[in-house]
C-alpha cells in the first residue's frame, strides 16, 4: 500500500487493495492456526509435503503459501517455499520468540467489535456509550491479552530492565501488570529487586504463573484491583505504567499519576512504555496508527510526548524525557519525581 | 507491508501490522460511509471544518484523517488535510469515476462469510459443502456486485471496446453481464453493434438500467438464466466472458466454452477479462492474490494464462493470446474460433 501521494495518473488500485486488506489478516491467522510456518521449519518445502503435514488440501495450501509469499512471510523459489528471517523467528512454534498467539488478541471478537460500527465510533469520538465493556472489572479480555501478547512484550521488557534495573536493592511497582513481564524482567536482571504487580485478580494469575516460570516468584507480590482504587503502599524506586495511560482521558490519567507520585520514593521515577506518535501524529506509522485502536475505547488515545509530558507535569513530576526502543515498536517516557 | 525477505535483524512488525490490516479496510469504509473525501473536495481542510461537514466529533475525525494520511489517501500539511490524486478521482462522490461503492461488495457479509472459517476452507481447498450459496440461482449477491463494482469496470470495458468494437455491424454476446458495462461499451463505440446480455433475471435489471442510461437500450437485449442452461442462439462475432471462469473448475469451464464455440460465427472470437496471475502465481500481486478470494468458492481459482489457454484449446479454439490492460487491474485472453 502506498504511503505518499503519487505522481502518476490516478489508479484505483489503492482503493481495491485497502478494502481487501482484511483478507491479509485472515490469511495470516489461518496460516498460524494451521501451524504452516512450523511445518516449513521442520523441512517441508514442497506443496505436497506441507499440505500433508498441516492436513490440508494441496489447493488450499498452494493458495495460502502464494498469498503469504506476496505478503512477505515466505520465499518461493522453483516452486518450493521457505521461511523468511521474520517468520522463522516469530511464527515457527518451536522458536523461543514465537508470537503466533498475537492473533488471539489482535483479531479477537473483543477488538473486532470495536470496529463493527466504525462510523458511529468516529461520529461519537470513542466507544459508543453501550460499549464500555473493556474497562469493566475482571473483564476476561485482559486475561486473553496477558496470555496472547506476552511474546511481543518480551523484547521491550528486557531492553527496559537493562536500562534501569541496576544492581541496588529496589522496590518496583508494575501498574496494569498483565502478563507481568515488565516487572519480572527487573527481578531477573537485578537479584536485589522486588516487584509488586497491580491488576485485576484474574489477570494477576497469569503474571504469577510467569513469575513462577521465571523462578522469581519469591520476589514477586501482587495487589488485586483497580489501579485507581487500591492502596499502592509507598517508597517505590520505580513505577512501571506499560500500555495503560492510552485507555483514559488526560484528567483521569493525571489523577492516577498524582497517586503514583505519592507512592514514589523521593528519587523515584516512572517508566511508561507506550505507543507514542510524533507531534505530527502521522509518524512513526505503528505508533500513530494505534490511535485508531484507541478510538474504539470510551476516552483513550495514542498520546504524543508533549501530551504525556503535560499530564506528568500537572501531576507534580519535575522532569520527563523520551527514549526510543527501536527496533521494537513503542517508546518510553521516563518521569522523575 | 514488506513484499520481500529482509536483510536486517528479524522484527515482529510485519506480524503485528498484518494481524491488524483489517483495520485499514474498516477505516476506509468508515471514511467512505461518512463521505469524508467529498467533504474535503468541497474545500474543508481543517479538522473543525471537516468534522462539522461530516457531522462527526473532532477527535474521531482527527484519528480517521491521520490514519487515512498514513495509508496514502490524504496529505497532511501544517495540520490541514487535502486529497491525493487517487482519492480525488475515486473517492469524492462528485467525481465521475467515484468508486466508494466498491466497499458495499468487497466488504459485504457475502464475502466476509467466505473467510469466517479460513482454516476449514484451506483444509478443504474451497468453500465448505455447506456454503455453496454464491452460485445459487438469482442470488442477491450478484445484484449487489452489479451495482457496487460497476465503477471499477468502467475503465477496462472502455479499453476493451476501443480495441475490438470496430465499426462493422457485429453481434456481441456478454456472458454473466452483471452491470452490463462490457457489452454496453461495444454498442456505444460501434453504432452498428448489437449486444445480448446473459445473467440471472434479477441481475439483468441492473444491466438494462445501465443500457437505458447509456441511451443504447434499443440495441441491448437479454437472455435470463444460467449460462450453462440457456440457448445463446448463434452467429456471434464476439463473446465476452468477463470475470466468470474464475468461479468454476476447468472441466466445467470447458463445457461452457464448447457451447460458446458453437455459438460463434466462423471468424468469431472470445474476449475474457479476468484476474490472470503469471505462471509463478505470485505476480502481479493483485491478480495473484485473487486466488485467495476464489478459494472461498466451491471450485474456483485465479487461473494462469496457460491454464486458460488449455481450457480454450480443449474446447476447440484454434488460437489464444493474452493482452495487458495496464494500468487497470486485470488482463485479457483473446481466443479465436
Amino acid at each position: 500500500m502506498a504511503s505518499s501521494p503519487q505522481a502518476q495518473a490516478p489508479s484505483p488500485g489503492i482503493v481495491f487493495d485497502t478494502l481487501q486488506a482484511y483478507q491479509r489478516s485472515v490469511a495470516l491467522r489461518g496460516a498460524i492456526d494451521l501451524d504452516l510456518f512450523t511445518a516449513i521449519a521442520e523441512g517441508n518445502h514442497t506443496l505436497s509435503a506441507i499440505a500433508a503435514r498441516i492436513k490440508a488440501s494441496e489447493k488450499g495450501t498452494r493458495v495460502l503459501c502464494d498469498y503469504l509469499t506476496m505478503m512477505g512471510f515466505l520465499v518461493k523459489q522453483s516452486g518450493q517455499y521457505s521461511l523468511t528471517p521474520d517468520s522463522a523467528a516469530f511464527l515457527n512454534r518451536q522458536s523461543p520468540a514465537y508470537m503466533g498467539t498475537l492473533a488471539n488478541f489482535l483479531m479477537s471478537p473483543h477488538i473486532a467489535e470495536m470496529f463493527e460500527d466504525i462510523t458511529g465510533v468516529i461520529r461519537h469520538g470513542g466507544a459508543l456509550p453501550s460499549d464500555h465493556g473493556a474497562l469493566e472489572p475482571e473483564n476476561s479480555m485482559w486475561v486473553e491479552f496477558a496470555r496472547s501478547m506476552a511474546p511481543m512484550m518480551k523484547m521491550p521488557s528486557e531492553l527496559i530492565a537493562k536500562m534501569f534495573a541496576g544492581s541496588k536493592p529496589i522496590k518496583v511497582l508494575d501498574i496494569s501488570a498483565g502478563h507481568g513481564l515488565y516487572g519480572i524482567a527487573f527481578v531477573q536482571h537485578n537479584p536485589s529487586a522486588k516487584v509488586v504487580g497491580v491488576d485485576w485478580g484474574n489477570v494477576l494469575e497469569v503474571a504469577k504463573e510467569n513469575a513462577r516460570k521465571a523462578g522469581v516468584a519469591d520476589r514477586y507480590s501482587t495487589i488485586a484491583g483497580s489501579a485507581f482504587d487500591v492502596d499502592f503502599g509507598a517508597g517505590y524506586d520505580i513505577v512501571l505504567i506499560p500500555n495503560f495511560l492510552h485507555h483514559f482521558d488526560p484528567a483521569t490519567n493525571e489523577k492516577l499519576l498524582r497517586k503514583v507520585h505519592a507512592a514514589l520514593a523521593p528519587s523515584g521515577m516512572v517508566i511508561t512504555p507506550d505507543f507514542i506518535p510524533n507531534e505530527d501524529r502521522i509518524s512513526p506509522p505503528r505508533d500513530a496508527m494505534f490511535s485508531m485502536q484507541m478510538l474504539g475505547t470510551p476516552a483513550g488515545d495514542a498520546y504524543t510526548y508533549s501530551e504525556l509530558e503535560k499530564m506528568f507535569r500537572n501531576a507534580g513530576f519535575a522532569r520527563n524525557e523520551m527514549r526510543e526502543l527501536a527496533p521494537v515498536p513503542q517508546r518510553l517516557v521516563v518521569s522523575y519525581k
